[in-house]
């Protein structure tokens, strides 16, 4: 399952800083919107919380041991495309050299120098499926280590992402003051680690925060009008 | 931002199929567990068929938008890396030139026929671009006008997913009701998901199908108790 988001070698931050992004992206998001909408319909704080508390929860989990089942099943399926790559190498000899030659000689190489390098690849034939899964199936080792690690960042993100625009509807006495205070918050929130995000990945940040901040607010203008439609 | 999921080759299917797995995934789980998580707290089936529709609005909003302008950042993320590959070859010339003998030597090339593929590779600026995309930053050129298509099935997919626990609420005329034809409803959709996704990616159908039904049964699970605590 490819559900597991590539990581670029370039990406600035580490891998940790990458989950955390993933699970505070969408944290900060759904349950903000959640709560910005129910608040259109319901007069309860106490029916918001519940709604929030049950979709934050339900959230990481989904995407905490969802991430860490695609990682296993990724981690399967490299192995299995491992296996086939090798029984190939050893059946289909012909079919994989010239898989070989077709790959560089996409690169300009032809004539001797194509043969050598085809040669090259082809004497170790552990060398030689490492070649064609990165360079013909494009995949990457994936790191046993890491899954259930980036489960929990991923989830612990999501629920800390979500609190923030929860904890006024916790704390505020009135619903109005609530989901003001909620949209404020979580307003800077976005805005800001829209920014981190955009300059954990190399584009421009003004662009990044904007752009985020803009996606939290679409899903909660959304679910505000189709939850006052209820209301 | 490396968020758009890394597109494998050698799965088995389209990538339209992948993004409606993508969607549905959490469709089906998220939604279905803040259902059933509400209706430990609240008594009316309208408050939780409100909660639930502003769920899936702002998930798939959340999720298809978020997902559209990872894509962007992916392409500009690339565009960016490709401009400084295309400077640094044009500019620190000795210093590529030793990076890519460092890759071909990796796989064993030495002496004259590492410098003939060096050469070969180093003759075409444009194409020595290409290599050092792929094979030093593993980075794939991607498809500009696969972002929308792809945000779109993403977000339907998650509302088509979040309906099927949903509905039980909207028609049932109690909430006993509700619960438990959505409890069966989701659970067999999970279990046939599950199967589906484990078929695609080359997997055991039966252990896919357990665990994804597992993932939302311990999601649907810890909501209900967190709920109930509230109720």
């Amino acid at each position: 399952m490819p559900a597991t988001p590539h990581v670029e070698k370039h990406f600035l931050g580490s891998e940790t800083v990458r989950d955390v992004v993933i699970g505070m992206s969408d944290g900060l998001t759904v349950p903000f919107a959640l709560a910005a909408g129910l608040s259109a319909a319901v007069s309860s704080t106490r029916v918001i919380v519940t709604a929030g508390l049950a979709e934050i929860v339900a959230g990481a989990i989904a995407m905490g041991l969802g991430g860490y089942l695609a990682a296993r099943t990724d981690q399967e399926h490299f192995e299995s495309e491992e296996r086939r790559e090798a029984y190939e190498i050893a059946h289909m000899r012909k079919l994989e050299l010239s898989e070989v030659r077709d790959i560089f000689a996409g690169y300009g190489l032809s004539g001797a120098p194509l043969e050598t390098v085809v040669n090259a690849v082809a004497s170790d034939e552990k060398r030689w499926v490492d070649f064609m899964m990165k360079f013909e199936l494009g995949l990457e080792k994936p790191d046993p280590k890491r899954a259930p690690i980036s489960a929990a960042t991923i989830a612990a993100s999501y629920f800390v992402g979500g609190l923030i625009p929860l904890l006024p509807y916790m704390l505020a006495s009135d619903l109005k003051t609530a989901l003001l205070v909620s949209i404020m918050c979580t307003g800077v929130a976005l805005l800001v680690f829209g920014a981190v995000k955009g300059r954990l990945t190399g584009v421009n940040i003004v662009k990044s925060s904007l752009q985020t901040a803009l996606v939290g607010g679409l899903a909660a203008g959304a679910a505000f009008y189709l939850a006052s439609l209820f209301g």
